[in-house]
């Protein structure tokens, strides 16, 4: 039996122009529970990079879709009544098909009923959860560090993919820092809801979730670099990410990438 | 007793330009019932063609917001319990006022109860169904053929509106095909909705339905064409699309149709 | 006791400029209970201006969203059942702590139920109300002018934002018009939405709620020009008014300002 051996950081720059190019020619469709700011760029984001976005949350049919799907995203943002009750049923069944799924807990750190709830789906078993610095502090009681990352990855065997400044991906094992991107992204909403899904899309194609989640965030990084050099300001930056990520290629993604 | 003649398909140009006119001139309301991703796209573009966009979904008020409306847009898109008391009672107060409505059946090929639905809703009598290949299939159980499309249509007394690479748009008695459109309509979320909506737009200003939801989706092709030469990918291209029906003239509409 | 004196017309330029300088400064939380079709581009004009957008409507943590804000919007487009428990919570909560609010009566002149809701929320003190002009009938019962605005604003202790081809800020004392702007602000979905944001934006950080209000419509109006510079339609003036305000400095303010 050989034991699959997880990359290092300096192996992802190639493994994620690999997993793009693998999102393109499969398509894969991911579902996506999330908030109504988020659904339309989510939906062009994921449609930029080669993957099926649906986003249907009623109740009876939301587990057909999860069903017909290669992954699931469910993010917290605005979360109604309808959101959980789907969001418990896609997990339910993304579960049975044993389907990658990632938790994006949006703005735990203001709502303790928020904060409970997304406790309570880290304990059903995500590929990967991708707070901020504030989320993951309010899902862990603890700093943002290197220990604090790899300790909640290794409890909850789940990897933890932290956006911030620089980003910082950690399974028990492994963390990866990535320092791709640009101020912009800050500046404009649901980025952080579409790099959620932009894991998810990666989940569906490759098998190892540190990978997967870290390979996702460079992507990101790389195509707001190159979006950065078109935009004007925020709302330009908005519009010339998602031509940048539909135009992204692996050379691109090798050369600017910096993975440490 | 003179029996109004439909048009041919060689008259469509010239009649998508007096429509188009007529949407500026008028200024039609159509009251849209669609999904959270669409709802910003689709009143951008609704606005840029010269109609009037209102979207609630409130039970209390649907009835009178299409009361006041000249036609009615009916989308399955992310459809939650409350969209479906709206579709119901918006489509008993168009009943009520004879008002033309479409359907888009969306996604109906992944969710059976979905397809329930829909074919429930084909037998209240919108004016037009404006479904994609596999929503065709799901609906009619058959394949996309002109017979039949045109065999749905004279069995249910609808306009059947297909959207694909080439735009079939038939009734019992005809059916055109419409070349024009951009590959990257296709990478942009909710431009089939979209495209349903301007279908409403031109069946409040056109009383045959043929003609109008054929005059939509060629309007809606060739807007797509300008669009594609200001773009650099499907972000500006979503942008552009709207520049370009704001734009658009009769002018160019005849000269770029490509319709069989 | 000094009685602090509301600033003239004349004054308002420049403290636009110091009000959008706090703004950036300060970064204040704006919560928004709004409709579907607005949601990304309320919130992304919010990060442009400096704000921070939150946008729940879940029954359950509403409060707690709002505890930690410093303004609110209720805003009654695609108003459901939901958002109507969600305004009730939130204009509580606002109470509670003192907080300005602003109520932007979307369509009330469309659906008699949704302008008796309105003139409810009215009496709870909200700081201002943005109607254009039908909706400013809808609620007064009388024609927009000086005069009705001004009286409405005494009978009912609030600020009236009117929006329209000139804009009219009234309190029980002062009222200004606003002439800045462009067309194309009538030809994007959601622009009034997002002006009604920026006006709880300025009310969190400017204690005099008429300053406030038109400072913020003003702002508006000033980047509406700016983005009109760099717009070939209403798709790409919906991207460069969000660049515009991001760009937007108080020279310019000074500068372009048409108050009377």
């Amino acid at each position: 039996m050989q034991i699959p051996q997880t990359p290092q950081p300096a192996d992802l720059p190639k493994l994620a122009a690999t997993i793009l190019g693998r999102i393109r020619g499969q398509g894969p469709r991911v579902h996506c529970i999330t908030n109504g700011v988020a659904q339309n760029f989510t939906a062009n984001m994921l449609l930029a990079a080669g993957a099926v976005p649906s986003m249907t949350i009623a109740p009876d049919e939301v587990a057909q879709f999860v069903a017909r799907c290669d992954a699931l995203l469910v993010n917290l943002g605005t979360f109604d009544d309808e959101r959980r009750v789907a969001a418990d049923i896609a997990i339910e069944a993304a579960a049975q098909d044993d389907l990658p799924w990632v938790l994006d807990p949006v703005f735990i750190d203001r709502s303790p009923a928020r904060a409970v709830f997304a406790r309570e789906l880290v304990q059903r078993k995500p590929s990967a959860v991708r707070p901020n610095h504030a989320e993951f502090s309010a899902l862990s009681g603890a700093s943002v560090g290197h220990d604090a990352l790899m300790q909640f990855a290794r409890a909850q065997d789940v990897v933890v993919a932290l956006s911030g400044e620089t980003d910082l991906v950690a399974d028990a094992a492994h963390i990866v820092a990535i320092s791709n991107g640009d101020p912009l992204m800050a500046r404009v909403t649901a980025m952080g809801c579409a790099g959620s899904a932009l894991v998810a899309a990666c989940l569906a194609v490759e098998a190892d979730p540190w990978s997967a989640s870290a390979c996702a965030l460079l992507m990101l990084g790389v195509a707001g670099e190159q979006a950065a050099q078109n935009a004007k300001g925020p709302g330009s930056f908005a519009v010339a990410i998602i031509d940048a990520l539909a135009d992204l290629d692996g050379k691109t993604i090798v050369e600017r990438a910096r993975v440490t």
